[in-house]
C-alpha cells in the first residue's frame, strides 16, 4: 500500500509561518546552519545542513514517489520553474487546469474532480514509494478524507508568538496520532513522524 | 543562580487547551495511562503514567522549589484548597491581596508590585531549586522581561486544530531557544526541555 504523509517545519509554538515578525528565517536556518550540501533540481538551491538532517532529506527525497499539492502553492511557485526540486511528479488539486499547461505530463498531472482523485492518481504514480502532501490546507483536507497516514514535524526551538498554525480550523479534531515513530535530533531542529491513528 | 522555568501540556498543533472540542481529554491523557502511581498532596489527585513519565514527574518535584502563578490561575482553582498539588509555595502575581488571605502566608505569597519582583521573591524562597512559572500568560510576561531560563514541553500526539496556543501574542517575538537539551520519550508524551537564548 503506498503511504500517504505530509511534513512541515514548524517552531515551538506550533506556527509554521509568521512572515510579520520575519518568521521564515528562524524557522528555515536548519536549511542552511550545517556545512553538508543537499543539491535539488534547481542549481540555485542547495541546502546546507548538518549530517542529520542531510540524511534526514535525502531519505525524504529517496521515499517519495509523487507529490499531491494545492493549486494556491503551485502558483506562488509558479510551477516550480517546470520541475520540482525534489524531482518527483506533482499532481496538483485545482478546479481548472492552467492556462499554458497540458492536463497530465511528465512533471505535473492537474486533478480536477477532488482530493481523494488526486491520491488515488498520485499513488499510482508513486508505486511502492511515498506520497507527499504539500500545504497545510491541503493535507488537513487529505487528513479530513481519511487518507492520511503520517505526519512529519521538523520541530525548530523558536517561540514565533503568532502566525499560520500547522493545520488551521481542522474539521474533523481531535485527530489522534501514534508515536513519535521516530525523533532524529539534527541541528537547530528535531525531526519527529508521527502515525495518524485510523478512526474507530 | 536559582533557575526560572515553564512547562506546558501542548498538542502537537500547538494547543495548551481546547475546551469546545474536549481536547483536555486528549492533552492529559498521559497522567492516567500507565499504571505507576505519582502521588500529591490532593489525596483524590493521584497521577497513573508510565514509568518514564513518572520518573519525569518526580524529577520535577524534587527539583521545583516555589512557583509562580497568575491571579486568574489562583482564583480557578481556589488556592488549591490552601496548599499546592507540588506541595511547595505558590507566589501569586496579583493587584491585591485577595480577601481572607494573608499577604505572606507559608503555602502562598501575594506579591502585588509586578512580575519582576514575584519572581525575585519565588528565587528567594526556592533557594537553589528551580522557580516554575504557571499559566501561558504569567509566563509569556515572565520571557519578555527576560527572566525565564527554560520551556519544558509535554508533547502529545493530537491534532486539535484549534485552541489556546502555548504563548499567544508573544510582544517579544521570535524568541530563540536552544536544544532540545533534553527528549524524553514517555507513553503518549514526548517530554521536551529547551533553553531560553539569552537576548543579544
Amino acid at each position: 500500500m503506498t503511504k500517504v504523509t505530509t511534513g512541515a517545519t514548524m517552531s515551538l509554538d506550533g506556527y509554521i509561518a509568521d512572515a510579520s515578525h520575519g518568521g521564515f528565517d528562524y524557522l528555515f536556518q536548519w536549511y542552511e546552519n550545517g556545512d553538508v550540501e543537499t543539491p535539488t533540481t534547481h542549481p540555485e538551491l542547495t541546502f546546507r545542513t548538518s549530517a542529520v538532517s542531510a540524511r534526514h532529506l535525502r531519505d525524504l527525497t529517496e521515499r517519495t514517489g509523487a507529490l499531491v499539492v494545492g493549486r494556491r502553492l503551485f502558483d506562488m511557485t509558479k510551477g516550480w520553474g517546470g520541475r520540482h526540486p525534489m524531482d518527483v511528479p506533482v499532481v496538483v488539486v485545482t478546479h481548472h487546469v492552467p492556462e499554458g499547461w497540458e492536463a497530465e505530463g511528465d512533471s505535473f498531472v492537474f486533478v480536477t474532480d477532488g482530493i481523494e482523485h488526486a491520491i488515488e492518481r498520485a499513488k499510482t504514480i508513486a508505486g511502492d514509494k511515498e506520497v507527499g502532501v504539500n500545504g497545510g490546507t491541503i493535507a488537513a483536507q487529505v487528513i479530513e478524507a481519511g487518507l492520511l497516514d503520517e505526519v512529519h514535524v521538523d520541530l525548530v526551538p523558536v517561540l514565533l508568538g503568532a502566525g499560520i498554525p500547522l493545520f488551521a480550523d481542522l474539521k474533523i479534531a481531535p485527530v489522534q496520532l501514534e508515536g513519535p515513530i521516530s525523533v532524529v535530533e539534527g541541528t537547530g531542529v528535531t525531526h519527529l513522524a508521527y502515525r495518524v491513528r485510523p478512526a474507530a
